[in-house]
């Protein structure tokens, strides 16, 4: 009997999203379908989805909020589509049609007070009891933690950004 | 120009060896070749190693030291194990065949003295210079964190096998 998951991964440093996207292959890998759901464009690049390519079908990736990045003066507009973007993640995860739904940033739709956090985390806790879901991005609430089975904080220590070296191919993006 | 970068992924959290994964995925999406050598057998499990598979060869993979788990009673054996891995990871590095090379696990070489860390550092330092370095594992010495350029710490911060639940397929393995 399998039990599922809610992850988080937060904190300030670097593997966030890395690591749910490692996930992503190793359920793609035992044959396992996966659904990546991206909050803001960007954080995801042309390396990460080419690779997705390669598991033919089995990882299912959607940009959501045309991909806005937060940096928008229309707020009333952003929020809006903030909460269109949960509904189809909240059908996706209902659906049970994926042993994993990755939430890619979805953090900041708590941070940015862009959800009613009580809602959605009920609506989490009502999914399909084998639901995997993992979410990734800063700023986790105190009551995301609360909720979750498994928290990691990915903490950054040293930075090479700091030291004046350039985000590179294949590293940073 | 691209400056080869010294990355460690540690701490008591998930993530270390999967964040090194999705930067696997990300580089082979990006058409570049990636070098994966373990040095504990069974951290990565068949899920990953068939995810590695779709690449079409663009990662390779070496399990080293027979796969020798550190808890042989013979340390000796051991030490001779961990350090002939060593020198082939050394190898592999020097070759520049790579755009990065990911060794998995390896800090427990250092936790558990069976390399001699300043001629280990300064080989890595004196390595080709567009060549990134990925270590992984916890307890990370301070001398390893002090060469690198970015350091991330996984801290486990809720597991749910803490509270009774059981490892799960395409989630912990």
């Amino acid at each position: 009997m399998t039990q599922g998951l809610l992850m988080v991964n937060t904190g300030n440093g670097k593997g966030k999203t890395t690591a749910a996207l490692g996930m992503a292959m190793r359920a793609a890998g035992h044959g396992l379908r996966v659904c990546i759901i991206q909050f803001i464009k960007g954080s995801w690049h042309y390396g990460e989805l080419d690779g997705i390519q390669a598991f033919n079908g089995l990882i299912d990736i959607h940009v959501m909020g045309k991909g806005f990045t937060w940096k928008s003066e229309d707020l009333t507009e952003d929020t809006r589509l903030a909460q269109e973007a949960w509904k189809f993640a909240a059908k996706t995860i209902d659906s049970g049609n994926y042993h994993t739904v990755i939430l890619d940033e979805f953090t900041y739709l708590f941070h940015y007070n862009m959800l009613n956090m009580d809602d959605c985390l009920d609506r989490l806790k009502k999914r399909p009891p084998e639901q995997h879901v993992v979410i990734t991005g800063r700023y986790a609430p105190q009551e995301l933690i609360d909720s979750a089975d498994l928290v990691t904080e990915m903490r950054e220590i040293k930075h090479p950004l700091k030291t004046g070296i350039k985000a590179q191919k294949g590293i940073e993006f």
